[in-house]
């Protein structure tokens, strides 16, 4: 019965519902003398706030971090992190309707057969905003990852029927549009295929791709703990997340082992894989290639489209949810899935820190 | 650096290589007063093991497994359930040449850049044998599932480009051709398929679904604990697995609010769907519809034809693979979709009994 | 590296350091629908706090908590309970030259030797204060617990040379003296003792111990997670403790099998025990009978006498700890027990909801 | 439900009954690259195994180790070690009678509460032969340790009244009497008090005591994971254990903070402390000075003399216990003290490996 925890090595308890207080994550297991400042975070947290786009909420909250322990010095300590967000700008007014009713695609139903009863105001615990905790932990993880040399990015990959032209790829693009796609001719179309999807009162879904660079080999560890296993649960805890892919993904199922297999080659005394189907990881374990991952997130639950549904009384009702809801997830999640393959990542790489006797004998020396 | 143990509650530790001693699995966590036999275990053993089907690896192998534990007068004491398949024909000197070679597709660098070294005989704790230890686990864990009268099976949906045709499921078509396909035609179209893999020194993937009936809702937890990911990660924790979905998964990312969301209607007082896009799962917790997941397997590794790789001299050289090799993955990981699928549900449906106060006042009453 | 979390069901994070921002705790895993107000938190912080009476530490905190989420209409939700108290006097000043040496008894060293460095205001992490997370979680778990028909409670056993009479405990007692004694002679006593350390400018060690009425029978699981080991482990986990009891504790060394093994009778067709040497526990099993443990804690490591120390400069110093400090631990760690013992019962409660096949099965009909 | 796995690091998963198979444990967790055989871990079973003396049962077992996985050529690989001792020389016929009342101090009647039956047969689960695979595994963490140059020895400190003089303390006779006590001439006595036991159908208690040197500082995490609250655990989890103490355990509630805390002085540029109250932890993390912990372990529940208890028919009965029982558990209890301490050191040791940045930075470089 408790499932706002992740990590056993770089653990985070998040907490916090759409119109409480605030939103806020523990980090417990940072490693003490990195340097950190809440601007360090906030810049993660300005990523998936809402305001930035004609295509994301116009909310306008400021969501400032506060780091409330865990630093001294401007640095961290070793002990847990606190860091809050309060809510500042909550309009309950908005939301009283849907107390009464279950909205289609939300979790309204699943958690009033799970407890009882719900807190209703915004989706409570399951609203969106339920991913500040991740972003701003996942700020810290990213800041070590970069302190090991391991660069990690995300971006829009397709937005409904829009697809990025692998051709065009841009890094520099991907901050450059507020849809965060790397083809800034694919994020033209896709913004006009939203406006579409507004206009009809519908929403779209979408594929975001993660790349991970320089990831050091000979992490993962075999049967349940594999890397890929990890990555996918990080992802898939995300909401909206119905499908997780690792290297060639569902591809693999008409390849063959022809071309499927990556092959080797010793060049200037390194070994190189000639392609890199598997995205990075075999037998679950690193193996220094790029890692690569993708997570298919559903539409927009909330349209303002009419919908059929019940109400607490039992009754089949004809329901149009009112209120700006974003046309698409996709683009605020970007640094959502970036922030969860970054907590996985430090898990797992610390936690592959004890494979070898002579690296535990050298360490301990 | 300990990735053998799955489940919070309902805990497994597996063990054992390829060709070793045996393969085992010790379950932690089975409740006190189900009643269990070798017979309830070695039926879904069989199904996984060698030999079935000119598809699958011809060693004649009992692979018969022995409780040593945990039972007492045909039934489960609650104390730690201790099972072993005894490895009988192991026949190293076929597997002598790959001690010194990296198999493309295979875990073989990845361990060696972990470990410093491994076992190369028959892959060892990479071999699939390791999914013994899992399959007998699971076999318990269908049987508890049982008892709550859930009901769980899986199939091979399509095999490289061979897909079942909704219209024609049969689920007593599954237990009746060596491919575990649901759909007479398309498993003898797959089998023509194999046999020209086969024919040609390659391997194919494809695509095993798994559906969960009579699901209790209000299973899965909110934030990281969600249904969702925590099937991911068993699914995805098997060795070859490269995708996960659930529900319409991968296919959300080009459907609309309109096309995805469920709606609700009551008819006869109860509660329907009107649809499952969701795959049985909102917000991460079950609904109490069907859950559906699928798993993309990767074709293979291990094939006649030539590849590239090098050796621990450090030359780059050319290898044919010895042996006889299954031409495909999927029919033999059917039960093993299964049986993690039945661990990763027995997990949460425990975790679930703390979530209501009443619920807990009733139970210590 | 991170141990701020406890428990496996009943989860709690806690963080803060003495002069930071604030002390808090994340309970992860309440059930939903337990009647939860600040005030169910506050009578339990107000009995740790300081200034309670001339043995206690006269800073003028309210230590007042604020529930930042979780509760919906009074109720927990079954979603993170995140509370916090604020720090609001914080003397730096008092604590700037700790920041040069390594006080005695404290842990000073270890931090610099774990972490390189270490925020010195008030002992950091490592203060008394920590325990206002403990405490409020615990206030929660004991609501569990009473919901639940368990009854627990704490008391101060002996302070240095002056112990209880049995003979004269008294529960009531235990509220009305500032050292929650249940014996107000020995409490006349003790105070007598402790003004006398104050009086040498030394501080004094104690005993508390904690009884727990009406516990379910059937608690506990076998091997390492005995009712038993957590129990020690929940308590020695508190700064301070030394050492820990269940039952006679220490006495059995010296016992024989006839005096401590406890005889069974059926009386008016249930079962007693005619003497409770085993505290409440067999097999490591809760059997229904009270639940005794006691705890040993040092005396207070801040004494204003002259100790002897380094300072970072590497020179060997005389100090004399200024400030003024509490001659006792014991008093205010009364309720950090109870605390510690409520959160491992619930979590062992919780954890035993699964030991038998027909209680699950009736759980899901 | 599942209290048979214990580390988080080094994880071992034991299993298995007196009287049925065998009792084995399966080790996941173990780095790659330690040399192991089954002499290694033999020589400390021989070390609790019955028949050494006249106060231990007389069964004449071999307690044979078998490894059945996570070795290849000489070395660990990384992977599950599956260990066993088959059960030889069962005589389930000595405990027939047992399996229809309850035995005073024995956990019959908890296991029954529990689970609704119980293997009865030599104790089932709850004989001390569970501890075969605690010390099998211990055998394992001791030898990491010993690589890490950690030393690590336990020995009987009491034996009911007859306690060692510290002055005639001798770490060569702990092998050389059968009771593993240190001073030989408090051997004889406790010998000549055990013959009296044993004339007296009873049985004593005794104190274990486990000291550890050349410990690295540094271990051990600040609030819950303190190593004093780690190591409580794991001892409290032995059987028998009604009491834990570290350093001055019990004696710090009469001591004062003069008397209890321990000054630092600079002796040739090195940190020394001019005594050891605290037992090598403060604030839960080790010092670097020998940590010294007891066990005080309960007399052996199985006497001959007359018992009062109740049957299955719920009728009040006098029995007398048959078989021959070991008159105490102390001198076969030294070894598994032994080993849980070793198991804990080396899971808090693999923990504190990320607990600085420079440390982990260094590691991945």
């Amino acid at each position: 019965m408790s499932g706002s925890i992740y990590g056993k090595h770089f653990s985070i308890a998040t907490w916090g519902e759409s119109h409480g207080k605030g939103i806020g994550v523990v980090v417990d297991g940072c490693p003490a003398g990195l340097e950190l400042c809440e601007e360090d975070i906030q810049k993660f947290l300005d990523r998936r706030k809402p305001g930035q786009s004609k295509f994301t909420t116009q909310r306008n909250e400021a969501d400032a971090v506060k780091i409330l322990s865990g630093t001294f010095e401007g640095k961290t300590t070793g002990t847990p992190i606190s860091m809050v967000v309060f809510n500042e700008t909550q309009r309950s007014s908005d939301y009283s309707e849907i107390a009464n009713y279950y909205r289609p695609g939300h979790a309204d139903l699943t958690y009033d057969m799970k407890y009882g009863f719900r807190d209703y105001r915004g989706g409570g615990r399951s609203s969106g905003r339920e991913t500040i905790g991740r972003v701003a932990a996942g700020a810290i993880a990213i800041k070590i990852l970069s302190s090991l040399g391991v660069d990690i990015f995300a971006y829009s990959k397709s937005i409904g029927p829009v697809n990025c032209d692998p051709e065009k790829f841009s890094r520099e693009e991907i901050m450059n549009n507020k849809l965060y796609m790397p083809d800034a001719e694919a994020a033209a179309k896709a913004s006009d295929y939203l406006a579409q999807c507004m206009a009809e009162r519908n929403s779209s879904g979408g594929i975001i791709e993660c790349i991970v660079k320089n990831m050091p080999a000979g992490v993962g560890e075999p049967a349940f703990e594999k890397l890929s296993a990890n990555l996918a649960k990080a992802i898939c805890s995300i909401g909206a997340v119905k499908g997780f892919e690792i290297g060639d993904g569902f591809d693999v199922a008409t390849a063959t082992g022809l071309t499927n297999n990556d092959n080797y080659e010793i060049k200037d005394g390194k070994v190189c894989k000639l392609t890199n189907h598997s995205g990075g990881i075999l037998g679950g374990i690193s193996d220094g290639s790029d890692i690569i991952l993708r997570a298919a997130m559903k539409p927009t639950p909330s349209i303002a489209s009419t919908q059929h549904t019940f109400n607490k009384q039992g009754e089949n009702i004809d329901i149009n949810i009112k209120g700006r809801h974003d046309p698409i997830i996709v683009p605020r999640a970007v640094v959502v899935v970036e922030s969860m393959t970054a907590l996985c990542l430090v898990d797992m790489l610390f936690e592959s820190m004890t494979s070898k006797m002579e690296d535990i004998v050298k360490f301990f020396r």
